[in-house]
């Protein structure tokens, strides 16, 4: 798996709607986001003991709960300086999702590094398409943070390797990218940044 | 409550039996150093989301992340100099012993912040008693570790006062701090970094 693209990496784009609802919903965007880099950081720190048996993973996540950190301020940073103020939202259903179907469908020891993964390319690539449609600040840090969001994915693609061999890391993240891929087109009434189609197509 | 010296703080002192172990098992030290290093960042991180009401609490809890996160690396790093290998061990009894002794007794909401607060106090206080008998990279490493646990010690005890005021507050600290007391000074057969006293004086 020769995969260094996340346009390739994905098997689909985020739809336009997504994308024109972002622009126009920017503070609950901002607020969303600055939770994702929380749960982020937190996914990462609780890796650091999911994965304690291979102790040369814990300086590489340490290393990106320290980023995610970071951006987390960052995003607070730009909340204030932007006179948004932070409200209660309640969690996107896009990371439970993936880590439920994981959980139901033959569940791997690498699952949660995948996973991982598959977020930080599609935080990637809405990073990349905000970065076109939004203005000012809010664009520039998105592409300043698009690129740790490209390492991130990289790295843990690499520590999943480390774990077990290509074919089978292939066939799983396969897998979980068809179930990402429903998890993004779907219809899905709640606006967050990683929410499926706000436009119901079915009907 | 003017409290700025953790020895004023802290209602007994370490036992000097414990520093004498701690010097005699130092592998076994600073593994369960790295580890406390993690769960003070994981402590930190769930307070932002424990704490969300009070947005502001939010940067300077992300920053105590970070800079927890920043210890472990340190710590890791000199394991791997020491030649020390990692090997799992089961958590310390001592901060899961603060919390179920803070839910049984009218817990409060800012009793969080004021067992964070208990704990770095008591860190900074190991740190100070290691670095004197402890030679070395360990001694310095803990030299500079000991300065971050008082801001760290301090912040927390500040971040309570927000949500509160100063007579509940330190009622609070008081009765917490008696019931760590016990914890110090009672037999522990299990050493860690904030394990009790090793000597059975019970008779």
């Amino acid at each position: 798996m020769a995969v260094l693209e996340v346009a390739e990496f994905l098997h689909v784009s985020t739809p336009t709607s997504w994308v024109e609802q972002a622009s126009k919903l920017q503070p609950l965007l901002l607020i969303d986001h600055a939770n994702c880099e929380r749960k982020a950081a937190s996914s990462a720190l609780s890796m650091i003991y999911r994965y304690e048996e291979q102790c040369d993973f814990a300086v590489q996540l340490s290393r990106i709960v320290r980023e995610e950190m970071r951006h987390f301020e960052q995003v607070h940073a730009l909340l204030k300086t932007l006179q948004i103020e932070y409200v209660h939202l309640s969690p996107s259903k896009y990371a439970r999702a993936l880590h439920s179907y994981a959980r139901e469908h033959s569940p791997t020891k690498f699952d949660d590094l995948l996973i991982a993964s598959i977020i930080e390319a599609r935080s990637y690539e809405r990073f990349e398409l905000l970065e076109e449609v939004l203005i000012g600040r809010v664009a520039k840090l998105y592409g300043k943070l698009k690129d740790s969001e490209h390492r991130h994915f990289l790295a843990y693609l690499d520590l999943a390797r480390r774990l077990e061999e290509e074919r089978v890391i292939t066939a799983r993240v396969q897998d979980l990218l068809n179930h990402e891929a429903q998890l993004i087109t779907r219809f899905d009434d709640q606006f967050r940044f990683h929410s499926g189609d706000p436009v119901d197509t079915t009907g």
